[in-house]
Order: C-alpha cells, then structure tokens, then sequence
C-alpha cells in the first residue's frame, strides 16, 4: 500500500469532505481516503497496482474541486 | 401559497445548498425552495394549511444549519 497527500482547492464544508472522500474510495485500489477541511489536504491510501494518481486527482475534479498538488 | 424568506446560517457550497432546499421540498405543502449562498438566505413557497414554519426551520437545523430569522 501507498499513501499520498492531495492538495484540493474548494473544500469548504462537511458535505465536500464526504464528496471528496466518496469519490475516492469507489475507486478500486484505494483503501483508505480521509479529506481535513481546514488544510485541503487529502490523505489517500492506495495500491499503486490497481490505481493511479491520475485517476484519483480526475476523481476529485469531477466533484467540483481543484487539485494543485 | 404562502411566501417566506429564512435566514440560514453556514451553507458555504453547493452541497449545502442542495441540502437545505432538498430538507424543505420534502416536506408536504411545500412547493419551492431557493436557498442563496451568498446571502443566507431562503426563500420558501408553501402551502400554510399543510405546513407551518416552526417545521420548516426544524428541517433546515437537521441539515446542520442555524435558522437565525
């Protein structure tokens, strides 16, 4: 397993953290997603076997957020 | 119909927005809800045999907001 924080740009409430994280997890390959609000930062643990970041960051973007990083 | 508008407290996206209007849409004897984010407030169109405001605002503070008018 890998793990590696996002940078999300427009989180601002417990609802965007639910949809950030959802999306990530229904990924498969990703195991564990837990979005912090006050930082944007989201921490996302994965397999780099059955998911690129690639993946996760266009997952984010279809929510309706910003990844810069 | 009756018309009202109620001030929220702390819908800051979307997300919120949706929440507060679908919490009021579900509730018989109302027939519309705009919530305006930048504003706070709501605007409610409702049937005032069906449904009275002491609901509405109930419904709303489900959702996790502050009914502060």
């Amino acid at each position: 397993m890998e793990k590696k924080t996002l940078d999300v740009q427009g989180m601002s409430c417990g609802h965007c953290k639910a949809a950030v994280e959802g999306a990530l997890k229904k990924l498969a390959g990703v195991s564990a997603a837990e979005a912090h609000l006050e930082t944007g930062k989201v921490d996302v643990t994965f397999d780099e076997g059955k998911v690129t970041v690639a993946a996760m960051k266009e997952a984010i973007e279809e929510q309706g957020y910003d990844v810069i990083a």
